[in-house]
């Protein structure tokens, strides 16, 4: 095999209980990337489409990812990427994991699987690293390895692959506005009240436990956020409103997805999520604001291989 | 049905990764209470043995509880309350809670049921507040529910029974000080760091996936608390040591047991449950301080009926 071509999918992080540890995969959303192998060892980026990337492989995401692959494997060839970018960069649902998710599975399949999908979450790290400023992994894991996961420990990479109730589709609206993870970081408080620190470990746990039960309504319950969503929530244009409509319409929770801007919501059935999408929508249609909007059912398979030769 | 006599266990609460929110129910460590109809109206302080408890039936844990219920349902007759204290009051393992589940639990089946054990915690929660200066369910829950518990919410008493894996066995050593819960609540910080918390919450999260998986391992990791335990482990004479010496025996995680001075562990069968109480008796063998030392299953089913006549 000398190239592949892959889907890497866009993703949900935090979920709104579960801030730093908690995401889930999506489905129809993503970047296309080719890997084709070269004769010059390390990592380029060939052609890229669909969004401004640098080429530069020490500040491309998927490269720096690929790089460091390679840096703990004798590979005799190199590797070019390229990539055609429908994920905007800075809009909050996974944008620079998918491209580093992406180049780390696709070189590991050319070089015939050395490492797990969970094991490649560290070298996806480092591209994740440059585009957030720290690395994370709660967008990684579920694109890796599909479905919801659960980062226990960033620090030794704990990840757990969650079950989903497979009613759930996520609807997601994308303003057009760029938020960089950086600073709807540093907005962030370092220190959080206790009691809030509570109900939100309370309300992670339940969540944890719905998912295993197929209890779609302490899923429901359990959608809450009073510890980051109020920084936060000033950065989005009219978030509550958003999230209001899309609970009203019958949504089981909705919040921001990862660092915003995007505005996700949960619903149990195609139909509801639907209606929802509609309710979003509404309340976007009258702002002088581009946006997109997004269906998806929960991707439990992750990245997906299109073709290789 | 006149008179009712039932085993009230004891909890393990926090359970190092879920301060206020999870808890277990102990097996072989509990009060005997015997509860009578009266004439009477109201509820009545009877024989009490094995500690020192108020007479008064506003200020005693049980008949306080039992009070909060009948509030709410009508009956012609009153109770009577007799108690065999067998848990010490400032243990750490539930005493309070025990009393309080137990006499709206016996009150309940003497009124022909008409409240579920879910809705009993309600009632009981206010017997808990006059001894930890907060309504808290999370050594209620387990103790009239059984098994695992997590309380998500305080306020909604929305509480969910967790399953648990079958091998698990706990050891619990009681060093013989008194800790109040509200003094042990006040040394904590209003507070806390925003890392330690998604530390926190990624470890509950986990734990609780574990249960559900039946898997030890991730159990064990996940029972860590950086959150409360830095603080309250200095009320307790060789905490760490003790702590230190549970694991290295083998057990898969050990903590602070509710508000302590309690210190349990959790172990993968009862064998090394042994190994691990030998471990820990080692440390308070050589104090000039009484301690007594538990091996408990984990009780599922909760609070126990012995007779009824």
């Amino acid at each position: 095999m000398n190239q592949i071509e892959l889907f890497a999918p866009a993703s949900v992080a935090n979920v709104s209980c579960g801030f730093d540890v908690l995401g889930f995969c999506l489905d129809p959303i993503g970047d296309i990337m080719r890997i084709s192998k070269t004769n010059t060892p390390g990592v380029t980026i060939g052609n890229v489409s669909g969004q401004t990337l640098p080429k530069d492989p020490q500040k491309n995401v998927a490269s720096v990812a690929g790089l460091a692959l390679l840096k703990e494997t004798s590979s005799e060839f190199g590797f070019q990427i390229d990539i055609d970018k429908k994920i905007k960069p800075g809009s909050g649902i996974g944008s620079s994991a998918a491209s580093a998710a992406g180049a780390v599975f696709g070189i590991n399949e050319l070089l015939g699987n050395p490492y797990s999908s969970k094991e490649l979450i560290r070298f996806a790290m480092a591209g994740e690293a440059i585009a957030s400023g720290a690395a994370h992994a709660d967008n990684l894991a579920p694109v890796l390895l599909g479905g919801f996961t659960l980062v226990r420990s960033n620090e030794t990479l704990d990840v757990i692959k969650l079950p989903n109730p497979t009613e759930l589709v996520a609807t997601v609206i994308h303003p057009k506005i760029e938020l960089k993870t950086l600073h709807s970081r540093s907005i962030l408080k370092p220190t959080i009240p206790l009691n809030k620190a509570i109900e939100q470990w309370g309300n992670l746990g339940a969540f944890v436990s719905a998912l295993y039960t197929d209890d779609y309504d302490l899923l429901s319950r359990s959608m809450e956020d009073k510890v980051i969503e109020p920084y936060r929530a000033m950065l989005i244009p009219k978030f509550e409103e958003t999230r209001q409509a899309a609970l009203k319409a019958g949504a089981l929770g909705s919040g921001i997805s990862g660092s915003g801007p995007s505005i996700f919501a949960l619903s149990k059935g195609r139909q509801t999520a639907e209606k929802v999408g509609i309710a979003m929508e509404s309340i976007y249609k009258n702002l002088n604001l581009d946006y997109q909007l997004h269906l998806s059912k929960i991707n439990t398979e992750g990245i997906k291989i299109l073709d290789r030769s």
